[in-house]
């Protein structure tokens, strides 16, 4: 059904696509997470106290005071010469292949690579896999090419590459998989580097593209996590991103595409936005270009992000016990639970925001039915004692909902 | 014919709306002016030599001193609050119509406001009116969407809205008109305010949305341009930039849109890149906020491009005469001009090319059949004294190729 612009008798309507998108019942909560004194774990947002200000003002002094027009006048839609090197150079080094810097496309983000090459791979109908439970802003973007998506379970180990590799055998023919293998979102989990390998595999045998998802890759704790897809297989999209890394407000993200993907994708931006910005470009290329500032960065933030995981999964287990199953991840910005009480983690919250508290229901990320005990939990924005205080605020709503629900029959 | 990507026996195609997207030969021509020595009248970049670098310094290194995270951090898909009341002001004043904040969405620029609108309102197969001769980006935004283009000619007053009373009359019932009903690229004609009040009435009687790209309403020469469209019709939306007043480095730009369209539009701004630069809208509204400094910039960039657009118009007056008819426009950054004597443009392009001087032939922005002897000449990048020079190159290359065709018979 159209949905009918106003009272004239004209033909204006909506493209039926875009009108039945629904705004993320995340973003919702996130409006309610915004009043003082609430503690957050809803949010996907990285730590602002690691945003390197500094760096980036040095930087843009630098820029500003010499070529004024290389920071602020219109540039390739390709990307800056000097970024799209690095990016090569960057991706070459932990694929273990090499990278034309000429494959690499630098995107407004990498939620902006990752909608272009949907409007490039899939037509109305065309069939992409996802994970179950999955990262939203790329069911939105499937969801606004008209994409038919064909959920497949994640489990410790990540995707489950066999229950697709039977589809695939049954006669499922995607267009595309969309992954975030690395620390995942919501689950935090870590495709293995075996499942990576049989990935690939199945790319090359039934024709399909691996989109690999990957903005939480250098967020490890203790050891790097296995080489992208794109190791495996020449036809695995890399999208990266600066946004954990340096900073999402710039926006500069990146794909490494196979060549017959490359130059549509930058035909479609250019019609999209033309370019990503100039100056942003500009000033990620000044800081990733010192090798030794960059490193020292990396270090800091792994370290934050490390002590922060820990900070919270300790206080939860203390305040928990065995009543919240966690998933312990290896890196990135996310705790996934499981109450295994049977509480129900939408009631959770309704206890949690009157306690100044939110999480995300992990039912949210589901497209097929939901598990309706789990919850993502971001460690990444809060410091060590906020994040004890939100598992102790956590466990009594935990409590109060549990308290509330009728008895199991 | 779908493209298929590779050797596989999988289905994987690219989606066949972006396979056929051309790529544009102004852009192919442009890789051409980039060799040192070229006077290049072919590009459609602001002047380098107007960005404001010492006001964006102060500014960038105000902001990150003070609250990083608000510089940095990710932020709401509809824009920075400060930013978003500073274009509701600023385009109730130019309408003389009230406009809520809450109908402005700030963008990557006015091309990604252009690119979400078609996909907020072209199904496949859309029909969508367009200017004839107009601009490139606006075709390949609506070939993207897969949408029917339907042109119609632009006169020394602007689109000939007679022309399309009477196919709308006949019938006719596109979901979108889309102009550039100030200063147009190409042709530099602004559209007559009675003809901005008839095209509303059309809109409102046939129910379709006129979509006004304005990216050069502030470059005026003597007099601002008629009021904008909007004033006339609910059912226009305004597309705005500060890639012409600022910078297109920084990638900003706005849509002022009626409420039924506002909400799809955030969502799928959420699907495309989740938000415009935080950092470059910060600098950006804390340069048009500065009330003083904004409107001196203003009037220094005005006289700026008026004294550049009577440099090439005298420059040419002088050197063809007769043979070359001239639209002098009224502002923005471009000339459009005649041969009178059968001259081909493509032939004299290639003898510029030759003499080092470059601008884009006519034909390149018609969809329809082509005027061979019309040529764009933007007078916006270069000064005075290097348009004088341009123009005699021209003048030369022009000899040239009428001397090289065969006589008419």
């Amino acid at each position: 059904m159209p949905t009918k612009l106003g009272p004239q008798e004209g033909p204006a309507a909506l493209n039926p696509l875009i009108a039945d998108l629904r705004s993320s019942a995340i973003r919702d909560l996130l409006a309610l997470t915004q009043a003082p004194g609430v503690l957050s774990l809803a949010g996907g947002l990285p730590a602002a106290d690691t945003f390197p200000a500094d760096a980036v003002s040095a930087a843009a002094a630098r820029l500003l005071a010499g070529d004024p027009a290389a920071a602020l006048q219109y540039a390739t839609t390709e990307g800056h010469p000097l970024l799209r090197a690095w990016i090569a150079r960057y991706e070459a080094a932990r694929s273990g292949r090499e990278v034309d810097p000429d494959r690499v496309l630098v995107t407004s983000g990498s939620q902006q690579a990752l909608d272009l090459l949907i409007r490039t791979l899939c037509a109305p109908g065309a069939v992409v896999a996802v994970e179950e439970p999955g990262y939203l802003g790329a069911l939105q973007a499937l969801r606004a090419a008209g994409a038919s998506l064909r959920p497949f379970p994640v489990d410790a180990e990540g995707l489950d590459v066999e229950a697709l590799a039977e589809a695939l055998a049954g006669g499922l023919r995607p267009v595309a998989l969309y992954t975030v293998a690395t620390h995942q979102n919501p689950t935090g989990v870590t495709l293995s580097a075996e499942r990576r390998r049989t990935l690939g595999e199945l790319a090359d045998r039934y024709g399909f593209v691996v989109i690999e998802d990957d903005p939480y890759a250098e967020l490890w704790f203790e050891a790097p996590p296995p080489p992208p897809i794109r190791r495996a297989t020449e036809w695995a999209v890399t999208l990266g991103s600066f946004s954990k890394t340096v900073a999402p407000g710039l926006r500069v993200g990146w794909a490494v595409l196979p060549d017959a993907l490359h130059a549509p994708m930058v035909r479609l931006k250019q019609a999209a936005d033309l370019q990503a910005g100039t100056f942003s470009q500009a000033l990620v290329a000044a800081l990733v270009t010192d090798e030794h500032w960059w490193s020292d960065h990396l270090v800091r933030l792994r370290s934050v992000y490390a002590q922060r995981a820990g900070a919270l999964a300790g206080a939860l287990a203390e305040r928990f016990g065995d009543s919240l199953a966690l998933n312990r991840p290896l890196g990135g910005m996310f705790l996934w639970g499981r109450f295994t009480d049977g509480a129900d983690a939408a009631e959770v919250l309704r206890a949690a925001l009157e306690r100044h508290v939110a999480f995300v229901p992990g039912a949210e990320f589901f497209t097929g039915p939901p598990d309706r005990g789990a919850v993502r939990l971001s460690f990444a924005t809060n410091p060590p004692a906020q994040l004890a205080e939100a598992a102790a605020r956590l466990a009594r709503a935990h409590e109060q909902a549990t308290r509330r629900r009728p008895p199991a029959p």
